[in-house]
Protein backbone atom coordinates (compact mmCIF):
# COMPACT_ATOMS: atom_id res chain seq x y z
CA UNK A 1 0.00 0.00 0.00
CA UNK A 2 2.13 2.43 -0.80
CA UNK A 3 0.56 4.36 -4.13
CA UNK A 4 2.59 6.18 -6.20
CA UNK A 5 1.02 10.09 -6.01
CA UNK A 6 2.39 10.66 -9.39
CA UNK A 7 1.36 8.86 -12.38
CA UNK A 8 3.36 8.61 -15.85
CA UNK A 9 1.73 11.46 -17.89
CA UNK A 10 -0.19 10.32 -20.67
CA UNK A 11 -0.19 13.51 -22.83
CA UNK A 12 1.34 16.92 -22.60
CA UNK A 13 -0.56 19.77 -23.71
CA UNK A 14 2.70 22.35 -24.27
CA UNK A 15 0.25 24.94 -25.50
CA UNK A 16 -2.17 24.32 -22.42
CA UNK A 17 1.15 24.15 -19.75
CA UNK A 18 -0.96 21.13 -18.33
CA UNK A 19 0.20 18.18 -17.46
CA UNK A 20 -2.22 15.02 -17.54
CA UNK A 21 -1.50 13.99 -14.07
CA UNK A 22 -3.83 11.10 -11.81
CA UNK A 23 -3.28 10.00 -8.47
CA UNK A 24 -3.56 6.35 -7.99
CA UNK A 25 -4.57 4.34 -4.51
CA UNK A 26 -3.83 0.51 -5.21
CA UNK A 27 -4.77 -1.97 -2.28
CA UNK A 28 -3.98 -5.10 -3.36
CA UNK A 29 -4.47 -5.58 -6.89
CA UNK A 30 -7.37 -2.46 -7.38
CA UNK A 31 -7.05 0.23 -7.28
CA UNK A 32 -8.95 3.98 -7.33
CA UNK A 33 -7.57 6.99 -9.48
CA UNK A 34 -8.09 10.65 -9.75
CA UNK A 35 -6.97 13.45 -12.03
CA UNK A 36 -5.05 15.93 -10.20
CA UNK A 37 -5.54 19.95 -10.94
CA UNK A 38 -2.72 20.81 -8.42
CA UNK A 39 -0.87 19.32 -5.66
CA UNK A 40 -1.86 22.06 -2.99
CA UNK A 41 0.34 20.74 0.63
CA UNK A 42 3.18 17.55 1.52
CA UNK A 43 4.20 17.20 4.26
CA UNK A 44 6.01 14.66 6.56
CA UNK A 45 5.31 14.48 10.07
CA UNK A 46 6.18 12.43 12.51
CA UNK A 47 3.65 9.83 11.99
CA UNK A 48 3.22 10.00 8.28
CA UNK A 49 3.02 11.71 5.12
CA UNK A 50 0.28 14.23 4.28
CA UNK A 51 -0.92 15.31 0.88
CA UNK A 52 -3.44 18.04 -0.17
CA UNK A 53 -4.23 18.03 -3.80
CA UNK A 54 -7.05 19.11 -5.80
CA UNK A 55 -9.22 16.64 -7.83
CA UNK A 56 -11.18 17.50 -10.88
CA UNK A 57 -13.40 14.99 -9.61
CA UNK A 58 -14.14 14.84 -5.75
CA UNK A 59 -12.67 18.50 -5.21
CA UNK A 60 -9.86 18.82 -2.56
CA UNK A 61 -8.80 14.90 -1.02
CA UNK A 62 -6.55 14.37 1.96
CA UNK A 63 -4.24 11.63 1.99
CA UNK A 64 -2.33 9.90 4.28
CA UNK A 65 0.70 7.93 3.22
CA UNK A 66 -0.88 7.87 -0.06
CA UNK A 67 -4.39 6.17 1.12
CA UNK A 68 -7.47 8.95 0.21
CA UNK A 69 -8.56 10.22 3.86
CA UNK A 70 -11.65 12.79 2.89
CA UNK A 71 -12.37 14.37 0.24
CA UNK A 72 -14.74 17.48 -0.51
CA UNK A 73 -17.39 15.73 -2.33
CA UNK A 74 -18.10 12.41 -0.74
CA UNK A 75 -16.85 12.75 2.99
CA UNK A 76 -20.42 13.70 4.19
CA UNK A 77 -21.42 9.77 3.82
CA UNK A 78 -18.55 8.85 6.12
CA UNK A 79 -18.92 11.57 8.66
CA UNK A 80 -22.60 11.96 8.98
CA UNK A 81 -22.95 8.41 8.90
CA UNK A 82 -20.35 7.95 11.88
CA UNK A 83 -21.77 10.70 14.12
CA UNK A 84 -25.76 11.05 14.23
CA UNK A 85 -26.26 6.85 13.90
CA UNK A 86 -25.29 6.68 17.45
CA UNK A 87 -25.52 10.13 18.72
CA UNK A 88 -29.41 9.90 17.76
CA UNK A 89 -29.74 6.29 19.25
CA UNK A 90 -29.05 7.07 22.51
CA UNK A 91 -32.54 7.20 24.99
CA UNK A 92 -30.84 10.32 26.13
CA UNK A 93 -29.87 13.96 24.43
CA UNK A 94 -26.14 13.10 24.04
CA UNK A 95 -23.74 15.88 26.10
CA UNK A 96 -20.19 14.80 26.07
CA UNK A 97 -18.73 13.07 22.99
CA UNK A 98 -15.31 11.85 22.37
CA UNK A 99 -13.70 11.21 18.66
CA UNK A 100 -10.44 9.31 17.96
CA UNK A 101 -8.40 9.90 15.13
CA UNK A 102 -10.79 11.95 12.81
CA UNK A 103 -8.20 15.33 12.79
CA UNK A 104 -9.83 16.30 9.27
CA UNK A 105 -12.66 18.00 11.67
CA UNK A 106 -15.85 16.07 9.39
CA UNK A 107 -16.83 14.01 12.46
CA UNK A 108 -16.76 17.01 15.45
CA UNK A 109 -18.59 19.15 12.20
CA UNK A 110 -21.46 16.63 12.25
CA UNK A 111 -21.54 16.00 16.54
CA UNK A 112 -21.81 19.43 17.02
CA UNK A 113 -25.07 19.83 15.11
CA UNK A 114 -26.32 18.48 18.20
CA UNK A 115 -27.44 21.50 20.51
CA UNK A 116 -27.30 19.30 23.37
CA UNK A 117 -23.40 18.18 22.97
CA UNK A 118 -21.60 20.43 25.70
CA UNK A 119 -18.37 19.42 24.82
CA UNK A 120 -16.52 17.21 22.14
CA UNK A 121 -12.96 15.97 22.54
CA UNK A 122 -11.25 15.00 19.55
CA UNK A 123 -7.87 13.14 20.39
CA UNK A 124 -5.72 13.19 17.22
CA UNK A 125 -2.29 11.68 17.52
CA UNK A 126 -0.94 13.93 14.31
CA UNK A 127 -1.51 17.65 14.57
CA UNK A 128 -0.02 18.10 10.92
CA UNK A 129 -3.54 16.68 10.21
CA UNK A 130 -5.55 19.34 12.04
CA UNK A 131 -3.35 22.32 10.61
CA UNK A 132 -3.72 20.98 7.47
CA UNK A 133 -7.48 20.44 7.33
CA UNK A 134 -8.32 24.06 8.71
CA UNK A 135 -5.85 25.47 6.42
CA UNK A 136 -6.81 23.54 3.21
CA UNK A 137 -10.39 22.16 3.94
CA UNK A 138 -12.77 24.92 5.35
CA UNK A 139 -15.76 22.86 4.72
CA UNK A 140 -14.42 19.96 6.66
CA UNK A 141 -11.98 21.44 9.37
CA UNK A 142 -12.89 24.63 9.61
CA UNK A 143 -15.16 23.59 12.93
CA UNK A 144 -12.19 22.94 15.37
CA UNK A 145 -12.37 26.14 16.93
CA UNK A 146 -15.63 25.72 18.57
CA UNK A 147 -16.19 26.30 22.07
CA UNK A 148 -17.36 22.84 22.79
CA UNK A 149 -13.98 21.39 21.20
CA UNK A 150 -11.35 20.57 23.01
CA UNK A 151 -8.49 19.52 21.22
CA UNK A 152 -6.53 16.80 22.61
CA UNK A 153 -3.32 16.46 20.15
CA UNK A 154 -2.14 12.78 21.31
CA UNK A 155 -1.84 8.95 21.24
CA UNK A 156 -5.44 8.08 21.69
CA UNK A 157 -4.11 4.49 22.88
CA UNK A 158 -2.61 6.72 25.84
CA UNK A 159 -5.69 9.00 26.25
CA UNK A 160 -8.25 6.48 26.17
CA UNK A 161 -6.58 3.86 28.82
CA UNK A 162 -5.74 7.55 30.81
CA UNK A 163 -9.84 8.37 30.76
CA UNK A 164 -11.93 7.90 34.27
CA UNK A 165 -14.80 5.63 33.68
CA UNK A 166 -18.22 6.90 32.88
CA UNK A 167 -17.09 9.79 30.88
CA UNK A 168 -18.68 9.78 27.51
CA UNK A 169 -22.00 9.14 26.12
CA UNK A 170 -20.93 7.86 22.66
CA UNK A 171 -17.14 7.45 21.73
CA UNK A 172 -15.95 7.48 17.73
CA UNK A 173 -13.20 5.77 16.69
CA UNK A 174 -12.57 7.63 13.46
CA UNK A 175 -9.15 6.09 12.86
CA UNK A 176 -6.80 5.01 9.54
CA UNK A 177 -6.88 1.81 8.92
CA UNK A 178 -5.15 -1.11 11.25
CA UNK A 179 -1.57 -0.45 10.15
CA UNK A 180 1.06 2.26 11.03
CA UNK A 181 -0.36 4.97 13.54
CA UNK A 182 -3.72 3.40 13.55
CA UNK A 183 -2.75 -0.08 14.57
CA UNK A 184 -3.06 0.32 18.10
CA UNK A 185 -6.80 1.27 17.69
CA UNK A 186 -8.26 -2.11 16.43
CA UNK A 187 -6.96 -4.31 19.68
CA UNK A 188 -8.65 -5.60 22.86
CA UNK A 189 -6.23 -3.79 25.23
CA UNK A 190 -8.07 -0.78 23.38
CA UNK A 191 -12.15 -1.24 23.29
CA UNK A 192 -11.93 -2.38 26.68
CA UNK A 193 -10.36 0.91 27.45
CA UNK A 194 -13.24 2.45 25.67
CA UNK A 195 -15.74 0.23 27.26
CA UNK A 196 -14.82 1.86 30.37
CA UNK A 197 -14.70 5.21 29.48
CA UNK A 198 -18.12 5.01 27.86
CA UNK A 199 -21.19 5.80 30.18
CA UNK A 200 -23.65 2.58 30.70
CA UNK A 201 -25.95 3.70 28.41
CA UNK A 202 -22.88 4.70 25.97
CA UNK A 203 -22.05 3.75 21.88
CA UNK A 204 -19.10 3.08 20.89
CA UNK A 205 -18.94 3.21 16.74
CA UNK A 206 -15.72 2.86 15.40
CA UNK A 207 -15.35 2.65 11.53
CA UNK A 208 -14.49 -0.56 10.92
CA UNK A 209 -12.71 -1.59 7.63
CA UNK A 210 -14.22 -2.32 3.91
CA UNK A 211 -16.42 -5.21 3.33
CA UNK A 212 -15.50 -5.99 0.37
CA UNK A 213 -11.73 -5.11 0.12
CA UNK A 214 -10.69 -5.85 3.65
CA UNK A 215 -13.22 -8.81 4.51
CA UNK A 216 -11.24 -11.21 6.48
CA UNK A 217 -9.87 -7.85 8.50
CA UNK A 218 -13.73 -6.92 9.31
CA UNK A 219 -14.12 -10.37 10.80
CA UNK A 220 -11.40 -9.84 12.99
CA UNK A 221 -12.73 -6.29 13.69
CA UNK A 222 -15.62 -7.68 15.07
CA UNK A 223 -14.68 -10.51 17.06
CA UNK A 224 -12.55 -8.25 18.89
CA UNK A 225 -15.34 -5.75 19.48
CA UNK A 226 -17.47 -8.78 20.91
CA UNK A 227 -14.75 -10.13 23.10
CA UNK A 228 -15.35 -6.68 24.58
CA UNK A 229 -18.97 -5.56 24.49
CA UNK A 230 -21.80 -7.72 25.10
CA UNK A 231 -24.14 -6.28 22.21
CA UNK A 232 -22.09 -5.28 18.62
CA UNK A 233 -23.94 -4.55 15.62
CA UNK A 234 -22.94 -3.50 12.21
CA UNK A 235 -23.63 -1.25 9.73
CA UNK A 236 -22.99 -0.14 6.10
CA UNK A 237 -22.36 2.31 3.17
CA UNK A 238 -21.06 3.48 0.26
CA UNK A 239 -18.11 6.06 0.05
CA UNK A 240 -16.79 5.80 -3.07
CA UNK A 241 -13.09 7.18 -2.73
CA UNK A 242 -12.42 3.98 -0.21
CA UNK A 243 -11.45 0.69 -1.67
CA UNK A 244 -14.03 -0.95 -2.95
CA UNK A 245 -16.74 1.45 -1.98
CA UNK A 246 -18.83 -0.78 0.61
CA UNK A 247 -17.72 0.81 4.20
CA UNK A 248 -19.17 -0.53 7.45
CA UNK A 249 -19.07 0.65 11.34
CA UNK A 250 -19.88 -0.21 14.36
CA UNK A 251 -22.73 0.19 16.98
CA UNK A 252 -21.57 -1.43 20.78
CA UNK A 253 -23.26 -0.88 24.11
CA UNK A 254 -23.31 -2.55 27.35
CA UNK A 255 -26.78 -2.11 27.63
CA UNK A 256 -29.14 -4.32 25.31
CA UNK A 257 -31.70 -1.54 25.53
CA UNK A 258 -30.02 0.63 23.97
CA UNK A 259 -30.62 -0.63 20.46
CA UNK A 260 -30.43 1.50 16.60
CA UNK A 261 -33.89 1.69 16.84
CA UNK A 262 -35.68 1.68 20.49
CA UNK A 263 -34.52 5.17 21.03
CA UNK A 264 -35.11 6.51 17.30
CA UNK A 265 -37.81 9.01 16.52
CA UNK A 266 -38.94 10.66 13.77
CA UNK A 267 -38.96 13.58 15.98
CA UNK A 268 -35.10 13.86 16.68
CA UNK A 269 -34.30 12.84 13.62
CA UNK A 270 -35.86 15.72 11.77
CA UNK A 271 -33.85 18.36 12.89
CA UNK A 272 -30.25 16.49 12.17
CA UNK A 273 -31.59 15.23 8.74
CA UNK A 274 -32.58 18.49 7.23
CA UNK A 275 -28.98 19.56 7.96
CA UNK A 276 -27.54 16.28 5.54
CA UNK A 277 -26.81 14.92 2.43
CA UNK A 278 -27.32 11.49 3.26
CA UNK A 279 -28.45 11.15 6.73
CA UNK A 280 -32.26 10.58 7.26
CA UNK A 281 -34.71 8.69 9.62
CA UNK A 282 -35.11 5.71 7.25
CA UNK A 283 -31.56 5.51 5.92
CA UNK A 284 -30.82 5.44 9.91
CA UNK A 285 -32.90 1.90 10.15
CA UNK A 286 -31.90 1.30 6.49
CA UNK A 287 -27.80 0.92 7.13
CA UNK A 288 -28.22 -1.93 9.51
CA UNK A 289 -29.82 -4.13 7.03
CA UNK A 290 -26.66 -6.06 6.01
CA UNK A 291 -26.16 -7.82 2.38
CA UNK A 292 -25.66 -11.62 3.86
CA UNK A 293 -21.99 -12.23 2.64
CA UNK A 294 -21.35 -8.87 5.35
CA UNK A 295 -23.70 -10.37 7.75
CA UNK A 296 -21.40 -13.72 8.17
CA UNK A 297 -18.50 -11.40 8.38
CA UNK A 298 -20.07 -8.65 10.95
CA UNK A 299 -22.54 -11.14 13.00
CA UNK A 300 -19.29 -13.83 13.24
CA UNK B 1 -15.12 7.36 -22.18
CA UNK B 2 -12.13 5.32 -24.28
CA UNK B 3 -10.08 3.87 -21.17
CA UNK B 4 -6.68 2.50 -22.70
CA UNK B 5 -6.46 -1.38 -21.92
CA UNK B 6 -2.97 -1.66 -20.80
CA UNK B 7 -1.58 0.60 -18.57
CA UNK B 8 2.19 1.17 -19.06
CA UNK B 9 3.85 -1.51 -17.17
CA UNK B 10 5.93 -0.13 -14.19
CA UNK B 11 8.25 -3.28 -12.99
CA UNK B 12 9.36 -5.85 -15.39
CA UNK B 13 10.22 -9.22 -13.87
CA UNK B 14 12.56 -10.74 -16.10
CA UNK B 15 13.10 -13.83 -14.41
CA UNK B 16 9.52 -14.72 -13.59
CA UNK B 17 8.21 -13.29 -17.39
CA UNK B 18 5.73 -11.23 -15.75
CA UNK B 19 4.68 -7.81 -16.30
CA UNK B 20 2.91 -5.55 -13.85
CA UNK B 21 -0.41 -4.69 -16.19
CA UNK B 22 -3.20 -2.59 -14.96
CA UNK B 23 -6.37 -2.07 -16.74
CA UNK B 24 -8.12 1.28 -15.67
CA UNK B 25 -11.44 2.83 -16.58
CA UNK B 26 -12.03 6.08 -16.27
CA UNK B 27 -15.28 7.87 -16.27
CA UNK B 28 -14.44 11.42 -16.95
CA UNK B 29 -11.66 12.60 -14.01
CA UNK B 30 -12.11 9.45 -11.95
CA UNK B 31 -11.76 5.71 -12.68
CA UNK B 32 -10.98 2.10 -11.35
CA UNK B 33 -7.61 0.00 -12.09
CA UNK B 34 -7.09 -3.95 -11.64
CA UNK B 35 -4.35 -5.74 -11.72
CA UNK B 36 -4.35 -8.37 -14.79
CA UNK B 37 -3.27 -11.46 -14.71
CA UNK B 38 -4.23 -12.50 -18.19
CA UNK B 39 -6.05 -11.10 -20.92
CA UNK B 40 -8.18 -14.22 -22.23
CA UNK B 41 -10.32 -12.70 -24.98
CA UNK B 42 -10.85 -9.87 -27.40
CA UNK B 43 -13.43 -9.37 -30.20
CA UNK B 44 -14.55 -6.82 -32.52
CA UNK B 45 -18.72 -7.32 -32.70
CA UNK B 46 -20.97 -4.83 -35.09
CA UNK B 47 -21.74 -3.34 -31.83
CA UNK B 48 -19.01 -3.37 -29.56
CA UNK B 49 -15.35 -4.29 -28.50
CA UNK B 50 -15.92 -6.88 -26.27
CA UNK B 51 -12.54 -8.21 -23.57
CA UNK B 52 -12.65 -10.62 -21.27
CA UNK B 53 -9.82 -10.56 -18.68
CA UNK B 54 -8.43 -12.65 -15.43
CA UNK B 55 -8.16 -9.70 -12.71
CA UNK B 56 -6.27 -10.17 -9.55
CA UNK B 57 -8.92 -8.82 -7.32
CA UNK B 58 -12.24 -9.89 -8.99
CA UNK B 59 -11.86 -13.01 -10.93
CA UNK B 60 -12.62 -12.95 -14.67
CA UNK B 61 -13.89 -9.42 -15.49
CA UNK B 62 -16.13 -8.89 -18.90
CA UNK B 63 -15.64 -5.20 -20.57
CA UNK B 64 -17.87 -3.59 -23.59
CA UNK B 65 -15.66 -0.68 -24.96
CA UNK B 66 -13.23 -0.77 -21.97
CA UNK B 67 -16.22 -0.08 -19.52
CA UNK B 68 -16.50 -2.99 -16.68
CA UNK B 69 -19.73 -4.93 -17.25
CA UNK B 70 -19.42 -7.50 -14.85
CA UNK B 71 -16.98 -9.62 -12.52
CA UNK B 72 -16.80 -13.10 -10.98
CA UNK B 73 -16.08 -11.45 -7.23
CA UNK B 74 -18.95 -8.87 -7.11
CA UNK B 75 -21.33 -9.65 -10.26
CA UNK B 76 -24.03 -11.32 -7.10
CA UNK B 77 -25.00 -7.84 -6.04
CA UNK B 78 -26.00 -6.21 -9.17
CA UNK B 79 -27.64 -9.50 -10.64
CA UNK B 80 -29.28 -10.61 -7.39
CA UNK B 81 -30.62 -7.13 -7.07
CA UNK B 82 -32.20 -6.39 -10.58
CA UNK B 83 -34.49 -9.25 -10.45
CA UNK B 84 -35.29 -10.65 -6.73
CA UNK B 85 -36.19 -7.00 -5.57
CA UNK B 86 -39.20 -6.91 -8.12
CA UNK B 87 -39.98 -10.33 -8.64
CA UNK B 88 -40.57 -10.87 -5.23
CA UNK B 89 -42.70 -7.90 -5.04
CA UNK B 90 -45.58 -9.04 -7.15
CA UNK B 91 -48.68 -9.90 -5.91
CA UNK B 92 -48.92 -13.16 -7.61
CA UNK B 93 -46.06 -15.79 -8.59
CA UNK B 94 -44.32 -14.18 -11.59
CA UNK B 95 -45.04 -16.42 -14.92
CA UNK B 96 -43.15 -14.75 -17.88
CA UNK B 97 -40.05 -12.15 -17.26
CA UNK B 98 -38.41 -9.99 -20.38
CA UNK B 99 -34.53 -9.13 -19.55
CA UNK B 100 -33.30 -6.38 -21.92
CA UNK B 101 -29.42 -6.59 -22.43
CA UNK B 102 -28.26 -8.66 -20.04
CA UNK B 103 -26.49 -11.05 -22.29
CA UNK B 104 -23.71 -12.61 -19.89
CA UNK B 105 -26.77 -14.10 -18.21
CA UNK B 106 -26.55 -13.35 -14.80
CA UNK B 107 -29.85 -11.87 -14.46
CA UNK B 108 -31.11 -14.42 -16.24
CA UNK B 109 -29.73 -16.94 -13.82
CA UNK B 110 -31.30 -15.39 -10.65
CA UNK B 111 -34.71 -14.72 -12.80
CA UNK B 112 -34.98 -18.80 -13.06
CA UNK B 113 -34.19 -19.50 -9.17
CA UNK B 114 -37.91 -18.71 -9.10
CA UNK B 115 -39.42 -22.02 -9.75
CA UNK B 116 -43.24 -20.16 -10.92
CA UNK B 117 -41.40 -18.74 -14.12
CA UNK B 118 -42.53 -20.69 -16.79
CA UNK B 119 -40.52 -18.50 -19.50
CA UNK B 120 -37.86 -15.72 -19.06
CA UNK B 121 -36.67 -14.44 -22.52
CA UNK B 122 -33.61 -12.36 -23.03
CA UNK B 123 -33.29 -10.04 -25.62
CA UNK B 124 -29.50 -9.18 -26.58
CA UNK B 125 -28.36 -6.95 -29.15
CA UNK B 126 -24.92 -8.81 -29.43
CA UNK B 127 -24.77 -12.49 -29.57
CA UNK B 128 -21.08 -12.37 -29.30
CA UNK B 129 -21.80 -11.16 -25.59
CA UNK B 130 -23.52 -14.03 -24.65
CA UNK B 131 -20.43 -16.56 -26.53
CA UNK B 132 -18.18 -15.00 -24.80
CA UNK B 133 -20.05 -15.16 -21.17
CA UNK B 134 -21.04 -19.01 -21.64
CA UNK B 135 -17.06 -19.80 -22.64
CA UNK B 136 -15.30 -17.67 -20.20
CA UNK B 137 -17.77 -16.85 -16.98
CA UNK B 138 -19.57 -20.07 -16.65
CA UNK B 139 -21.10 -19.19 -12.96
CA UNK B 140 -22.62 -16.53 -14.70
CA UNK B 141 -23.20 -17.05 -18.55
CA UNK B 142 -24.00 -21.14 -17.68
CA UNK B 143 -27.59 -20.97 -17.19
CA UNK B 144 -28.70 -19.33 -21.10
CA UNK B 145 -29.16 -22.60 -22.31
CA UNK B 146 -32.04 -23.63 -19.52
CA UNK B 147 -35.41 -25.35 -21.63
CA UNK B 148 -37.04 -22.03 -19.63
CA UNK B 149 -35.05 -19.61 -21.78
CA UNK B 150 -35.99 -18.30 -24.71
CA UNK B 151 -32.79 -16.07 -26.69
CA UNK B 152 -33.45 -13.40 -28.90
CA UNK B 153 -30.32 -12.00 -30.76
CA UNK B 154 -32.21 -8.54 -31.63
CA UNK B 155 -32.05 -5.49 -31.13
CA UNK B 156 -34.38 -4.76 -27.93
CA UNK B 157 -36.05 -1.18 -28.46
CA UNK B 158 -37.51 -3.05 -31.63
CA UNK B 159 -37.98 -6.15 -30.05
CA UNK B 160 -39.80 -4.37 -27.71
CA UNK B 161 -42.15 -2.37 -30.53
CA UNK B 162 -43.00 -5.75 -31.59
CA UNK B 163 -44.38 -6.97 -28.15
CA UNK B 164 -48.36 -7.25 -27.70
CA UNK B 165 -49.81 -5.47 -24.50
CA UNK B 166 -49.39 -7.65 -21.03
CA UNK B 167 -47.27 -9.65 -22.52
CA UNK B 168 -44.54 -9.82 -19.08
CA UNK B 169 -44.73 -9.76 -15.23
CA UNK B 170 -41.65 -7.94 -15.23
CA UNK B 171 -39.57 -6.28 -17.30
CA UNK B 172 -35.95 -6.05 -16.36
CA UNK B 173 -33.82 -3.31 -18.40
CA UNK B 174 -29.96 -4.63 -17.80
CA UNK B 175 -28.64 -2.19 -20.33
CA UNK B 176 -25.09 -0.69 -21.04
CA UNK B 177 -24.44 2.99 -19.78
CA UNK B 178 -26.63 5.68 -22.00
CA UNK B 179 -24.09 6.18 -24.82
CA UNK B 180 -23.52 3.65 -27.83
CA UNK B 181 -25.63 0.52 -28.66
CA UNK B 182 -27.60 1.00 -25.00
CA UNK B 183 -28.98 4.79 -25.84
CA UNK B 184 -32.31 4.45 -27.36
CA UNK B 185 -32.72 2.10 -24.06
CA UNK B 186 -33.07 5.74 -22.35
CA UNK B 187 -36.34 7.31 -24.37
CA UNK B 188 -40.18 7.94 -23.82
CA UNK B 189 -41.19 5.86 -26.71
CA UNK B 190 -39.09 2.73 -25.72
CA UNK B 191 -40.28 3.32 -22.12
CA UNK B 192 -44.36 3.67 -23.16
CA UNK B 193 -43.25 0.67 -25.27
CA UNK B 194 -42.27 -1.42 -22.23
CA UNK B 195 -45.51 0.12 -19.83
CA UNK B 196 -47.63 -1.24 -22.81
CA UNK B 197 -46.31 -4.69 -22.86
CA UNK B 198 -46.34 -4.97 -18.93
CA UNK B 199 -49.67 -6.63 -17.65
CA UNK B 200 -51.76 -4.34 -15.49
CA UNK B 201 -49.85 -5.52 -12.10
CA UNK B 202 -46.30 -5.78 -13.58
CA UNK B 203 -43.03 -4.05 -12.78
CA UNK B 204 -40.63 -2.25 -14.29
CA UNK B 205 -36.72 -2.21 -13.29
CA UNK B 206 -34.04 -1.12 -15.30
CA UNK B 207 -31.06 0.12 -13.71
CA UNK B 208 -30.36 3.42 -13.46
CA UNK B 209 -26.59 4.55 -13.07
CA UNK B 210 -24.34 5.55 -10.61
CA UNK B 211 -26.28 8.10 -8.21
CA UNK B 212 -22.46 10.17 -7.53
CA UNK B 213 -20.67 9.04 -10.93
CA UNK B 214 -23.57 10.47 -13.20
CA UNK B 215 -26.05 12.61 -10.83
CA UNK B 216 -27.59 14.67 -13.88
CA UNK B 217 -28.36 11.24 -16.08
CA UNK B 218 -30.07 9.75 -12.98
CA UNK B 219 -31.89 12.86 -12.70
CA UNK B 220 -32.78 12.60 -16.66
CA UNK B 221 -33.93 8.72 -16.63
CA UNK B 222 -36.17 8.97 -13.54
CA UNK B 223 -37.66 12.49 -15.20
CA UNK B 224 -38.31 10.33 -18.50
CA UNK B 225 -39.60 7.18 -16.36
CA UNK B 226 -42.20 9.47 -14.64
CA UNK B 227 -43.03 10.66 -17.41
CA UNK B 228 -44.70 7.46 -18.53
CA UNK B 229 -44.94 5.33 -15.44
CA UNK B 230 -47.45 6.99 -12.60
CA UNK B 231 -45.71 5.00 -9.96
CA UNK B 232 -41.92 5.03 -10.08
CA UNK B 233 -39.55 4.62 -7.27
CA UNK B 234 -35.97 3.57 -7.34
CA UNK B 235 -33.46 1.87 -5.18
CA UNK B 236 -29.89 1.25 -4.21
CA UNK B 237 -26.79 -0.54 -3.59
CA UNK B 238 -22.72 -0.81 -4.22
CA UNK B 239 -21.59 -2.39 -7.15
CA UNK B 240 -17.67 -1.94 -6.09
CA UNK B 241 -16.48 -2.36 -9.62
CA UNK B 242 -18.86 0.51 -11.42
CA UNK B 243 -18.20 4.21 -11.06
CA UNK B 244 -18.11 5.68 -7.91
CA UNK B 245 -20.03 2.67 -6.43
CA UNK B 246 -23.04 3.58 -5.42
CA UNK B 247 -25.49 1.94 -8.55
CA UNK B 248 -29.25 2.60 -8.98
CA UNK B 249 -32.27 0.87 -10.27
CA UNK B 250 -35.76 1.55 -10.84
CA UNK B 251 -38.80 0.67 -9.91
CA UNK B 252 -42.13 1.24 -12.03
CA UNK B 253 -45.64 0.15 -11.97
CA UNK B 254 -48.93 0.88 -13.23
CA UNK B 255 -51.10 -0.09 -10.32
CA UNK B 256 -50.45 1.90 -7.04
CA UNK B 257 -50.97 -1.19 -4.98
CA UNK B 258 -47.48 -2.75 -6.46
CA UNK B 259 -45.08 -1.30 -3.82
CA UNK B 260 -42.00 -2.64 -3.06
CA UNK B 261 -43.20 -4.06 0.32
CA UNK B 262 -47.19 -4.58 -0.06
CA UNK B 263 -47.13 -7.76 -1.27
CA UNK B 264 -43.36 -8.88 0.50
CA UNK B 265 -43.58 -11.19 2.64
CA UNK B 266 -40.36 -13.63 5.17
CA UNK B 267 -41.81 -16.63 3.34
CA UNK B 268 -41.55 -15.89 -0.02
CA UNK B 269 -37.78 -13.94 0.83
CA UNK B 270 -36.43 -16.72 3.19
CA UNK B 271 -35.92 -19.66 -0.44
CA UNK B 272 -34.54 -17.03 -2.34
CA UNK B 273 -32.52 -15.65 0.15
CA UNK B 274 -30.88 -18.63 1.23
CA UNK B 275 -29.69 -18.81 -2.28
CA UNK B 276 -27.98 -15.40 -2.40
CA UNK B 277 -24.90 -13.39 -0.67
CA UNK B 278 -26.24 -10.29 -0.91
CA UNK B 279 -30.54 -10.07 -0.76
CA UNK B 280 -32.47 -10.68 1.80
CA UNK B 281 -36.10 -9.72 3.14
CA UNK B 282 -34.37 -7.06 5.07
CA UNK B 283 -32.00 -5.95 2.46
CA UNK B 284 -35.36 -5.79 -0.04
CA UNK B 285 -37.13 -3.00 2.24
CA UNK B 286 -33.65 -0.85 2.65
CA UNK B 287 -32.68 -0.38 -0.33
CA UNK B 288 -35.51 1.97 -1.03
CA UNK B 289 -34.39 4.15 1.77
CA UNK B 290 -32.60 6.29 -0.69
CA UNK B 291 -30.09 8.99 1.02
CA UNK B 292 -31.27 12.36 0.86
CA UNK B 293 -28.76 13.80 -2.53
CA UNK B 294 -30.02 10.66 -4.14
CA UNK B 295 -34.01 11.17 -3.30
CA UNK B 296 -33.56 14.75 -4.78
CA UNK B 297 -32.35 13.04 -8.03
CA UNK B 298 -34.95 9.81 -7.86
CA UNK B 299 -37.67 11.88 -6.78
CA UNK B 300 -37.47 14.80 -8.77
Amino acid sequence: MTPSLIETPKTTDATANSLDLWVTERFGSAGVTFKVNSILHRSESSFQTLDIIDTDAFGRMMLLDGCVMTTEKDEFIYHELISHVPLLSLPTAPERVLVIGGGDGGTVREVLKHPSVKEVVLCEIDGDVITASQEYLPSIGGFLENPRVTLEVKDGIAYMASLPPNSFDVILIDSTDPVGPGEGLFTHEFYTNAKNALKPHGILTAQTEGLMALPEGVKKIYSLLRGVFPHVRGYHATVPTYPCGLWSWSFCTKDPGITPTAHLTPQKAVPIEATCRYYNHAVHQAVFALPNFAKALVDG
